[in-house]
């Protein structure tokens, strides 16, 4: 299905009407997280429809144990997940001896609103109870980008048409399992529960990782405004406490309570301080107050959309969801932790898993370098720089020696979680997306010193891997990378990929001209680097050979790059010759006549045009552009943006606009019928390039910022902003031309449309 | 480690000495079968170490939910397994109080003998008891081939230092679990438990398929030798029911307990019969009691070694190792049930679950052709005959059209079980390897009328399938195979697998010649089944097509068709260059690796030579061998047998032992370390061929039976003899020559080394 209760507004994401089946989808999209932690959209009053509940700390991860049908030599014992955490939001309401819920009596005006602006989330519903009773209730929850330890529930019930008991049952529920165990575990083990006055805490740790959690909430309330003090019932058991807290209404009277919760963690605590620390952190924002923690977190939304902020005239839905891509990706990571990363789900759900993939090198740096700190993007290198030597554990594992490293398909801690031999095992691009990140944040930023501090060591374990992984063809006579899987997933244990093949190489040339950089510039760091990592002559004398005769399948009659070897033994079947009953083919076709069939599952020979652009003559990138996306099935959600950007780029302005309208509302229009799972945090980084790199053109190959913008005929205008260098500048682009706003103090040099442009501090040039 | 406690003899089994480590490994090598049913060597006594309890009933099955890491679009939701059955033998015995448990007693004089020349097993020891008493046991048991739902017990106990009471407890154990369960289920529902005196039932059905089997037990005894009436305790659980009798005896009594146990089920009964007949049954057998039956059993087995004998001079252990093999093979299929099939790992354990697998096309049949009646091999067939539905409705699962069909990897019931992608979907091969066996039935047995009665409808409906698999590739002007795993498992996903490539070509063509054949010679079947198959000559057409514009990849430098498109893009390394410390390389090395090596599991295109050896000439025969043996790690049991049949051909005498070898004491030597989890039964038939068609030089190729008898330098003699046409023919082999005797009626026409040979009825030819 498509969702189409989702409201258009520039702002907020609105759903009116409650309709039971909607429920976990909403879960999903009304989301909200700080960064380090976020839950989905659950109800507070219990729910016993379907509901799929879940709370997530950034960091904190469960090994859970592998399943597969036949083990494969070198499967990881384990797949680290995202760990269901204890549930601090609940408030159970009993009316005149009735709990509330929705899923049992008659709702009307329901409305929720996730306000993007402020980083907030309200519910609003009038609700007719089994015996006649009417309630309404207004319900305000945001987790605070300001204390990112806490969140806080604002939670009005209004007697419309009863007088008598109204019973508020607020709980810490520490027995949350995940959806997605491998073997129905329970991962937690509850070391301790403690309650005073309006208090409470549950301290748990995970099992086998040990990560320890105090999961606290705390208490107060009004009536009709007026703070009243009331006592309370304690109800415990193993895994859960809950208070009961009573009070007499009458009709009219609105009945409110206050709860703050949330997690402090061993991560950023000493283990043994951990409920002193909740106390502490829950003491302190109950002395700010409810209203004054809102100011505070409009604020701090309010500095994000200074710069992450895109506006588009004249297509409100595509407003919506530019915006509600830019504010999941900065609910999920705010780039201040380099522990963290970015999930696919993001804090939205299990599926996948694990947190990082290479969704982050790919897709993600891009953003936050362009609307962050470059510190952001900088975390997000450091993040497997720390990493370094479990991936070459991971190699070794696999039989690779002397410090090759392959970096995981999927991580938490460093350790590869995948167990699909396939993929697991080969799809190996991955570890070349570690380097042109790399030189990306490099190239992008400026900061040179990234390299000989961190980068280097990276850049040598990466190219050694592919130096023991390329083999030499003597039919060739050539260097060929046998049995891979690509970004095409729907290929797999293909010979010569060209996406594969092209990293290799350049990732080997980028590590050898920047070892001579080094020896040149960086002296002590090379000395060092080279001390460490006992690299010799004989291993950059093999990567140059390995390099200059890489294999690449080629294809004379059709002018392009072959994504493998044999591609075009395939029949040629174009997507538009496929009967519509037989699409999407990952749900209408067996899996091995996806293998066999020409059909993409996401861009792969174009994924590495996208990479190289500056290498490849427009004429090229047309032709590769115009012989593979007829037969892109485009059923990965990184698929769309990459072709957006690349039909921008040979100006056929109606595909790219086609493209982006797959990728923008993907989760909002749930296009694949599986927002209920959570929302596809990674590729809204996509869809973010798509505007900026795909109409808006930015191009930085060598330093040089460059633009191209054009625009859908179906938009009036649009704007977006980037931070470069120290300058912040807003890019406008309606269809009277561009304008280019300096917002910074020092003066910018840019190309637009290949001619040098200077934009002074504080001026708007306009083209 | 390999087993080296196995003495070795002519005509037994024969272990010495009591070694916890071994029981499970012997508990594999000393199963019993008749092939309706068998048994591991499981204790009659109750036995608290390390032990697999297994016994099984031939065609019940379960179908177990499917367990995959990440489902595939077309995976079958179950895997038929062969089940584990309700426990008969058990005899518990208890000595004045203390169960007697080979775990915790002193044991001596301890020997295990399998007579394979009479079917029986015994097993004999002395154990001194916790308590200083001693006794001295004595068992002897025996699956009948008479009456082929029961087996019988006689296990004698004699006091050797004490006078006091000794109990049995023979019961019946319906509570057994399957060791391979995916979800540790418990497969069967207990419906009835039905006792009387000396005798007792437990009615149960299997969940799902709704086999029901009654497991009966039925109980004498004896008092040195004099028969004694002793009465009972009943013991009765849900699952279980057990029988307890006492006796006093003194030093140097023997008390004797004889057990007649076994299966009736729903395959062969009616349901609401089943106790009754079990009942009838064991009545039946008691009145012929113990002895008689075990004589009938000896006759039993003294005709089929009659004609399943082969006899080896000058080496014991290749003598007991050949016999071990026969004896295994018939002890798990004789061919009366066309309902049954050959499990890889026959009655002997759980892996593979499931029955059949192509082994049974490519190895067995030709042993079951030469060594019993025709009507044995054509029951093989007509399996797949009757299978043919399913065959063709798995096809459709995978898009396939038009009655093609593609034969299960695995199953039971005609269904698929197999749930990796990579065989289940793409090992298509097997579906040759049915239409080859067919060819290979009507040459050898010159049953004409097979194909068409049943063959034609089969080999229609998998020409089918060739034809829609098979597409065509613009760049090679040639029909291409993509995305298969051939023989050799250690490649998937490949393209143009010669073995694959060649089967179907030949399929095609052998389908389209009979097609003419029978138009012609048998109209009546020509126009019934063309009608039942719609089958028309565009079809006809394309086959011809198709079989004609095959791709085979090959190389001109080596003179050798490749395994695969790409193959010499590989590092060329041999399997002598290969350190110790690396192999075996499915233990050694990561799944990528083994898929990038150049490494082959199993013969592959030796398989394909192997089965079409008439049409090529020696000097590729030897260049093929040469180029792909010194590849292969012969990691599956099914590899030596066909590379020490080729290596014979191409008089390689020594390298024909040499794999020889590595296929005949699989199991008695435990090369893998597995023998515990069972035998594997299926390439034990390809021992037998490597003596009958390697050493021995028989080919049958367009109806000519040829000779070309080897003897290795090892060996004094070998003789063996084959059923042919209703001849039965001796063939016998020593350094002085060849002889061969016609133990038949009918004159015989053979060509000895190419020369042809007439042997008269009832003579002696010797060369």
């Amino acid at each position: 299905m498509n969702l189409d209760y989702i409201i258009p507004n520039e702002w907020s994401i609105i759903q009116e009407g409650f309709v039971k089946e909607n429920v976990t989808a909403s879960e999903s999209i009304f989301s909200i997280g700080n960064g380090a932690m976020g839950q989905r959209a659950n109800f507070e009053e219990n729910y016993s429809g379907d509901t799929f509940q879940g709370s997530y700390i950034g960091g904190i991860y469960y090994p859970d144990k592998t399943r597969v049908g036949w083990w494969k030599n070198g499967y990881p014992e384990y797949f680290a997940k995202v760990l269901n955490a204890p549930n601090w939001i609940g408030i159970n309401v009993n009316i005149k001896g009735i709990f509330l819920d929705l899923n049992k009596c008659k709702v009307s005006n329901y409305k929720r609103e996730l306000n993007m602006k402020e980083g907030v989330l309200t519910r609003s519903f009038t609700a007719e109870l089994q015996n006649g009773n009417q309630v309404k209730v207004n319900a305000v929850r945001f987790l605070s980008l300001d204390f990112d330890e806490i969140g806080a529930i604002k939670y009005d019930i209004t007697s419309i048409n009863f007088t008598g008991e109204i019973e508020f049952i607020p709980y810490v529920d520490a027995g949350i399992m995940n959806e997605d165990a491998n073997y129905d575990e329970f991962f937690w083990e509850i070391l301790q529960i403690e309650e005073e006055k309006n208090e409470a805490y549950i301290l748990s740790k995970t099992l086998k990782t040990e990560f320890h959690v105090s999961t606290g909430m705390k208490i107060s309330f009004a009536l009709n405004d007026d703070k009243i003090i009331l006592d309370s019932e304690v109800e415990k058991s193993e895994k859960k406490i809950a208070f009961k807290y009573k009070t007499e209404v009458k009709q009219g009277d609105t009945f409110t309570i206050i709860k703050y919760g949330g997690y402090t963690q061993s991560m950023n605590h000493a283990k043994e301080d951990l409920i002193s620390s909740s106390k502490k952190t829950l003491q302190k924002v109950a002395n700010i107050g409810f209203d004054d923690l809102l100011l505070k977190q409009k604020e701090s939304w309010k500095k994000i959309w200074k710069t992450a902020d895109i506006v588009i005239e004249g297509d409100i839905k595509a407003q919506q969801a530019i915006r509600f891509n830019i504010f999941q990706l900065n609910q999920t990571y705010l780039g201040e932790d380099s522990r963290l990363n970015i999930g696919p789900k993001g804090f939205t759900g299990e599926k996948y898993g694990g947190s990082t993939y290479w969704d982050t090198e790919a897709y993600c740096i891009p953003f936050y370098m362009s609307t962050k700190d470059k510190n952001v993007a900088k975390n997000l290198l450091l993040y497997r720089y720390n990493q370094l030597d479990k991936a070459i554990e991971n190699a070794e594992k696999l039989g690779f020696k002397n410090g090759a490293a392959l970096y995981p398909m999927v991580t938490m801690n460093g350790e590869e979680c995948h167990n699909e031999w396939e993929i697991t095992f080969e799809e190996i691009h991955r570890n070349g997306a570690m380097i042109y990140a790399i030189y990306n944040y490099v190239n992008y930023t400026g900061d040179n010193s990234y390299i000989p501090e961190f980068g280097m060591e990276v850049m040598i374990a990466v190219s050694r891997f592919w130096q023991q992984r390329a083999t030499y063809s003597e039919p060739k006579e050539k260097y060929v990378i046998l049995g891979v899987t690509g970004p095409n997933e729907y290929e797999n244990n293909v010979n010569n990929n060209f996406y594969t093949n092209y990293l290799a190489k350049w990732c080997m040339e980028y590590t050898l001209e920047n070892l001579n950089l080094l020896k040149e510039k960086y002296k002590d760091d090379f000395d060092r680097i080279i001390d460490k990592t006992k690299l010799n002559q004989l291993e950059l004398d093999q990567w140059k050979t390995i390099a200059e005769k890489m294999h690449f399948p080629y294809s004379e009659k059709y002018n392009v790059y072959l994504q493998q070897d044999g591609f075009l033994d395939k029949e040629l079947i174009l997507v538009k010759e496929l009967p519509k009953s037989e699409r999407p083919i990952n749900q209408k076709w067996s899996w091995d006549r996806i293998l066999r069939s020409v059909n993409i599952k996401q861009a792969d020979v174009l994924q590495g045009i996208y990479f190289f652009e500056n290498r490849f003559k427009i004429d090229e990138i047309t032709d590769h552009f115009n012989f593979y996306e007829p037969f892109t099935v485009h059923e990965s959600s990184l698929s769309p943006c990459v072709h957006s950007i690349l039909a921008a780029k040979i100006e056929k302005i109606d595909k790219a606009y086609e493209m982006y309208l797959r990728t923008a509302r993907l989760d909002l229009d749930d296009y694949n019928s599986e927002v209920h799972e959570g929302l596809h945090i990674t590729s809204m980084a996509g869809t973010w390039l798509s505007i900026v790199q795909g109409f808006g053109g930015m191009r930085n190959f060598d330093g040089v910022l460059s633009f191209a913008p054009q625009i859908p005929k179906e938009w009036k205008s649009y704007s977006f902003k980037i931070n470069f260098r120290g300058t912040t500048l807003k890019v406008h682009k309606s269809h009277d031309g561009s304008k280019f706003t300096n917002e910074s103090e020092t003066p910018i040099e840019i190309m637009v449309h290949g001619k040098k442009v200077v934009v002074s501090s504080n001026e708007c040039v306009a083209l």
